[in-house]
């Protein structure tokens, strides 16, 4: 059996030693393992954020690779520790749904719950399962052990509503679902919404910003100006070229955009809304 | 002989290439050696919070792990630069009293000045002995090289104080060791000076909070509330959920903390204090 | 062929899952590299910076290893992607200058532009070259494909200035390059810059800050003072013992900095330039 990735994201941060005894732990066991930070600096407790960046980065790694999220505010409660495996890649975490938007629209092959506590370090605290639960399940599974030992099987997960893009008359309303640490306004509108729309040139507006027409890249704008384009996850982004979007016009995520015929003033469009 | 995981621990950051520079200088000398970041994000100079680090990450290792320790204001000048041995773990870093914390109460097998600028970068300079001393020394310990190769045998290290906590009357006087990036609260007070202490239910002061009960995870307390439980650590941790603690009251590294039974009013416990 | 190192330096941050995203490319590729966070942390666009840090960190790496350096502000546009071989080494970044100061008067064997698009991932977005050119290109090259498969010889490529220290009368003009996360000013000014000048004690000025003699380590310096040294780079840098100068002094990048005689008064000096 191949060595596999175990990547990880939590919101544990790059100060305390967290992330690192979770990789003790990983090695303890497989000293042959390869580990990836995902990202390390989720905001805490941002169980949407952690999901999305799991959604995204999923596509680019290869199969058999084990994902292990842990943005866990429950740790300790009655919530399910999980594992589930899908189209021949590995999701570890905790069943709130950070497990969920990567895994929409793809075929579950299994879900355990991680009640074997063989696999579990013992005594497990109740106040850190990314050490105590995640980790050594990640490490056991990147040995080879089949993914039914590590618990019963389940039939359910906690799913995250993927907010959806709604279309009335000509025009798209969506939402800004994440910003990245170059302030871009990442939404929830892909490239495929924007290209049913068919306008000339869609007309974009957030946060009292509105911007004519997609680019192709970031330097097409002008520095201090706006630029929208369909970024690298395939999502309508407003960025400000060698600026900051979020600092300039102050948005933040779950921010209306709108997107709407050039033809068309935004009266007329969320007059149809 | 086997690989062994080397992990480091620096107030160096992020944004700078000096742990990247460190881990080329390993890698250099040791192609399959395998790194682990326990934390680059320590204050600055915090020698303090580099021990605890260290003290609470020792323990899920695997035998035989180097742990690499650099928060060394005093580098190049007359302190020395330490590899002490205990029970098949290696320790590595300046003898100001970063390694001391996580070899308390352990079997020390040997202590070693290193002196012998063979294993040193040369010319080593006076500002980086992170580069130039501490990696490549964990380098070639890591191929194999016996530890009293790298210098002089030497006698006793340097100490930091392990704060203690301090009993009288029904009441625990302890300190806060260690803030978290999520805020928490860390104390010195263990498990069993809690479970010694027999209250039915303690109450836990810190920064003119008073919280009742030792709660089991963190989503037992109301949000905006604060919650006392035993952490990951074995330590009495004052948390906010889903808040910040710190945030919250302003509490300090060195703040005082007050452990009593409940049927006693705080002035009561101080008085005897 | 052994198994290369692959370093990266980005703009990309801790929060954000990029970076991660160019790691799990690479290991598809080649699930045998082994790569190194140089820093992650450059501030955004600040192709300067990332220069700098790849100049001084490169002379600790080993033969044969990969630099990826993606501050890329005119991603999707024109500038060319490029590899190129130097001294045993491998550079690969946009054609904007980030690679230009590690390869200063070094010998190069080949400047390839990166048209090849086989050896990108496809479709390739025109935002994010990190993961969909640099990221498979390092790889790939890491499992032997010559630089040559990777697209056409081109023979020139950008540089950035690096800025000279002028020498006037008995004095040094330079200027402050880079401030790294403790707040010590690293200048342009090389220990042989100084030795050349033959001052007894030089006397160093910046941001309105005079300090007078070079120390040979960071704790020689008192306390809240300020400390000129020559650090692990090989460059002056104005620092303050267990303080932060750039917080105390209020210097920025690009800050003139004079070293002259301490026979000499700094208008005397300044009169002579």
């Amino acid at each position: 059996m191949e060595a596999k990735l175990i990547t990880l994201i939590t919101d544990f941060g790059h100060k305390d030693p967290f992330v690192g005894i979770m990789k003790g732990v990983i090695f303890g066991i497989n000293p042959s393992a390869t580990t990836i930070d995902l990202s390390q600096g989720i905001s805490p407790q941002d169980v949407l954020a952690g999901a999305l960046v799991l959604r995204y980065a999923v596509p680019f790694f290869p199969g058999g690779t084990i994902h292990v999220a842990v943005v866990d505010p429950g740790v300790g409660s009655s919530r399910r520790p999980l594992l589930i495996e899908s189209e021949g890649s590995f999701f570890v975490g905790p069943d709130n749904g950070i497990l969920s938007l990567a895994l929409e629209g793809k075929k579950i092959s299994r879900m355990i719950d991680l009640s074997n506590k063989l696999y579990h370090l013992n005594p497990a605290s109740t106040t850190f399962h990314g050490r105590d639960v995640f980790a050594p399940v990640a490490a056991y599974l990147s040995l080879g052990i089949p993914p039914e030992d590590f618990g019963t099987t389940v039939h359910d997960f906690a799913h995250l509503p993927w907010p959806e893009v709604t279309k009335t008359g000509g025009a798209l309303v969506g939402k800004v679902i994440y910003i990245d640490a170059f302030g871009n306004l990442i939404t929830n509108v892909r490239d495929r919404d924007v290209s049913a729309l068919h306008p000339e040139k869609p007309m974009i507006s957030v946060a009292g910003v509105t911007v004519e027409g997609l680019a192709s890249h970031y330097s097409s704008g002008r520095e201090g100006g706006y630029t929208a384009l369909i970024n690298s996850w395939g999502l309508l982004e407003i960025s400000s070229f060698k600026g900051n979007a979020q600092l300039l016009c102050g948005a933040k995520v779950g921010d209306e955009v709108l997107v709407r015929n050039s033809q068309e003033s935004e009266q007329q469009a969320q007059a149809k809304i």
